[in-house]
């Protein structure tokens, strides 16, 4: 089973290569790139070491499967197993000193993820999902992680990066989930997902995410009991416009108001 | 100077004991409170608990002084020297399980904030000032803090915790600098004021701050070369609307927009 569901150790092994590279990085004031130039989107060297480190030791263990990276493209395209690497989610989080990027690794199996990381080294967290279920290690001690049972907008927690991210007619859907729940809180990028999955939150609501964004954080929340889709109900591996939430009925009271 | 100056071992006895406090609880499920009926200000026993363990503190070495605190009033108000306290700052990020939250304890001299420090126990950070510099312990080792030099708004990130805190006419203010920055950041509360002082961040712009939420943070933001004041300019001790700016140039160039 090691090819679908990769040991926890593996996990561990993928935290700490990526760790390596970003950790000495992290407040240090690297080169920060800029991948358009007609937005700000920030590429630090620390982004591009680590997804040539977690490529090496996805090479080295798995040396039949395809790789899809953020930084560095695809190999082995049309296998049946592909891992799917950001290794900085939340750069404009990086470059700004706030410990809420991640570093995301996913595997999907025939298109569907089934195994995922996501990993915060200036914290010590690791969340992670290897098909038998999701786990937290770090501060704190390691558990199962368990989604919470929150079911109605008015209780919900509600976290997106940031509401500027929306086009207008997104943001008027957005806007009515956010005006149902009881709290809304910005600025989480891919953390947002790990406290879904934690149960600590019970929403996350994002738009236009690539699929290196999403895809490792997709067993995590369904493997700690949540669900995830687009804003449409399909699967959320290829991306798009995303919802996570603790509960079936949560996520289907937010799409109801998502669906224009 | 021991009175006037506490030692770095003070600042880091107090964070110890709201840590003991307030760690345990941490993504735990605690207690929370609701200070406001028509609002939503949680407050949870970590709050209440921090407090009472820092007051023991501040009772034990400095007898003679006051003490302002979140949670449990004023006392010695008449006196030169005040301790003004924040339990948790940023209880919004400590129930949705977000390491942004922190431990604030200031010190005043007749009326001016000289030393203070702000705590974060899950990322086992601590920033203090002590009347002779600003100083950072914690992952990465010991160092120094110092603001970075930029002068320019359009090369500047803002922090503020949410925009949703601003009524219209200061949001009209606030979006000013927003849309003059290269980077505006979200959901912050007092590590924004951190960021600030360990030069990762220029600016944070925020509105309605009480003292405590502000006192200890003014000295980490002073002692590490910036500046920190209320819109119009004045000392920042009395909280209100405040702007802190890694450096003079561009704390001039903020409050040149939020002037109405």
């Amino acid at each position: 089973m090691l090819e679908t569901h990769p040991t926890p150790e593996f996990m561990r092994r993928l935290a700490a290569a990526a760790a390596a590279e970003t950790l000495p990085r992290f407040r240090k004031g690297g080169d920060v790139g800029n991948k358009h130039a007609a937005g700000f989107d920030p590429v630090t060297e620390a982004d591009r070491a680590a997804e040539m480190a977690i490529r090496a030791l996805i090479r080295e263990h798995f040396p039949d499967q395809g790789i899809i990276g953020e930084e560095f493209g695809t190999e082995g395209a049309g296998n049946s197993h592909i891992w799917v690497i950001d290794p900085i989610d939340g750069t404009r989080a990086f470059i700004s000193g706030l410990p809420l990027w991640g570093t995301l690794v996913g595997l999907t199996v025939d298109g569907k993820a089934v195994a995922g990381m996501m990993s915060q080294p200036f914290t010590g967290e690791l969340y992670y999902a290897d098909g038998e279920g999701a786990h937290y290690e770090g501060p704190g001690g390691g558990r199962r992680l368990a989604t919470r049972g929150t079911t109605h907008l008015a209780d919900a927690t509600l976290c997106t990066t940031t509401p500027a991210l929306f086009d207008a007619p997104r943001r008027a859907l957005y806007d009515r989930v956010e005006m149902a729940v009881r709290l809304p809180r910005y600025g989480t990028d891919c953390y947002a997902y790990a406290m879904v999955a934690a149960g600590h939150v019970d929403l996350v609501i994002e738009c236009d995410l690539n699929p290196y964004d999403i895809v490792a954080l997709i067993p995590i929340i369904e493997q700690a009991g949540g669900i995830i889709t687009t804003w449409d109900g399909a699967r959320a591996e290829a991306g798009g416009d995303i919802v996570a939430a603790a509960t079936p009925e949560l996520h289907e009271r937010a799409l109801a108001l998502l669906r224009s």
